[in-house]
């Protein structure tokens, strides 16, 4: 007999599919912020030069979010590829994740406009955080209430969690430098996250970041 | 022989298509009214902190709207999880249960904007309603019609349609509660959404909210 | 031996994809016009009211939009349904539809913009047209190489032809009204269209549009 | 034992349906900079016909952005059509061409603002660039690690790179042409766009651009 919403492999269809569209408008909507300079102020090549030159530091945030994302987007997807089922309380748990996924352009543009500001890194490290949590609560949740697929074991189920709590204790660390300088802060978040993104294939570096 | 938009699995699908795009996009636009503070205003850390928390309010109205998005997105889904096929009369119902959860960010924000006015509580009051009403449709015509999956049962149709019908009453009695003070009215709201989005395991609240 | 971009089924499920992808954001995007009123102009309940009730003639054309919508999301299932494998020309043909479906949601708003001037009703006219000619076009591709279904007779074939043609041609009429008065064929075309999103039973209408 | 993030297939389906989003709204946000005239300043017909035949570049750059994004999109395709499975480097590499996808809409309107100057050419070459640059260190990596699907021969592969080399002079022709003349530039990109997108069938032109 069919009930609505029984755990099934749709529900976990459907998760996958709501979460690649926030994502891709996130990964858009960063650029949104990156606007053309208004053509009154340019009357030559010099200074449209100029005006996209002042434009960097929009670059490198847009960058760092999409780093951010593309982690992030990981992280959802080494979960999701080990679950095999999904019922209502994983998909809550992966709409709380979503929820601060939509919020990263948000404290992003905060960053890039507060680069000097504790305050601003400080969000802005809230927001990883938040993400870091519910990741690692729906992972909680599936490895506990047995919707893992066949064949994940413990080792791998422990591989999961540690790669989160790894990544964040980096971001806590480069959060707290912002107590010394904000721009030391977001710098080593930024190379903290590269070197996720990169996934380098050094042995001693795969050791610290999971 | 193939007959164009015949009620098939495929139609199905792109519901669940364009559903879990409007879905995505609704749940992104509506943190776009988070403003970044305005730069030329802020000159310290103090000032930056009473700007994020002069946004406070934005914040609640987001977790309101990402509530009522969560709660009708498992509404939509509950049920085509139990249809096996889709016609065009069905998916143009669920095109107009979408037009209203495209209307949200809408009402979300004149509710965030006017918190205090009975006429903006009304407003938001009577989308939720509508969204109620699409669902009810849309499930009455899907059971009538014969397009409901094998092995749903006359109990299963009836929780369907009793979960819509409770929560709308539940709503009603709060959007009445405006009448009183309006603030109460969005309380009363956002707990009995609260309520839904958790999907209490207490067996005397489930029996409320149904 | 497998060649880049031959005709292919998973080439067809990439249409479907960013096909729903475009209308979903296009049923989002055309809300967007409908702004809630500055928190400045209004003090007290009268007033919200009034301006809510200023709005109607952009809830008029989200719902005209909506409708559209609607009916070329139906028209390009109906397609589609029928084709079985695509190849890069009909992906061609069907971006291209695409393309005039992303316009839309701002011949949409310059028709609620400027209701009463013709040039307006024609530009909306004109984007409707473009649907019909690229829909027309990519039916044509699609009959002509033989990347239909099996099963897909000629009387099949005819009817998809004939519905566009037959919208097409109460769309025109609709169009040439506006010299008459603007409102009238407005009203005309808002008409045909509830017709269609509609799906009448009664055999007579049918007759009519197709 | 399943690992997380194993090169597979579903890796791959997430990869189509995150490119397909970000596609999807990159073809509907370039649409948003055609801005509908204020109501203000026009009180005739005359006066609308003018405002709309002042957008006149904005609809050519909107054209152009649409067949660039076409020719991307087919890109991407001709290359995940062959790809059997995908890991995380692999998408990885995908994300960052989606960046610069991403970024399209932006490069488009610096260069509809200002078309005569030669650094928003270069702006707009460079981003052409680099998404051919992300398009061939993909297909690069696909091709080495051994996730090609069966059935593709050195032949293909060879195609699939020489594609992306002749398309990347042909508007490095076009760039360069800028130190003659910005429009002259543009222009010529235009004409080598309109020849990918139309696919056409001649052997003589289908030689040169590969």
């Amino acid at each position: 007999m069919k009930r609505p919403l029984e755990p099934s492999a749709e529900g976990r269809g459907r998760i996958v599919g709501i979460t690649d569209g926030v994502f891709a408008i996130a990964l858009t909507l960063i650029v949104l912020e990156i606007r053309v300079p208004s053509q009154e102020a340019i009357h030559s090549e010099h200074e449209l030069l100029a005006a996209i030159g002042a434009l960097a530091p929009r670059f490198l945030t847009y960058a760092l979010s999409f780093l951010t994302l593309t982690i992030f987007w990981f992280g959802q997807q080494a979960q999701h590829g080990l679950i095999a089922r999904s019922d209502r309380r994983l998909a809550t748990l992966n709409l709380c994740f979503l929820a601060f996924i939509a919020l990263l352009p948000f404290s992003t543009d905060l960053l890039a406009d507060f680069l000097h500001f504790r305050t601003a890194v400080l969000v802005y490290w809230l927001n990883l955080l938040m993400l870091g949590v519910t990741l690692f609560a729906s992972w909680h949740y599936a490895a506990k209430s047995g919707l893992l697929a066949e064949g994940v074991d413990a080792e791998t189920t422990r591989t999961v969690y540690l790669r989160i709590v790894k990544a964040q204790i980096l971001w806590a660390i480069g959060a707290a430098l912002c107590f010394v300088s904000p721009l030391l802060s977001v710098g080593f978040i930024l190379v903290a996250q590269l070197g996720y993104a990169a996934t380098p294939s050094s042995r001693w570096i795969r050791k610290i970041i999971g």
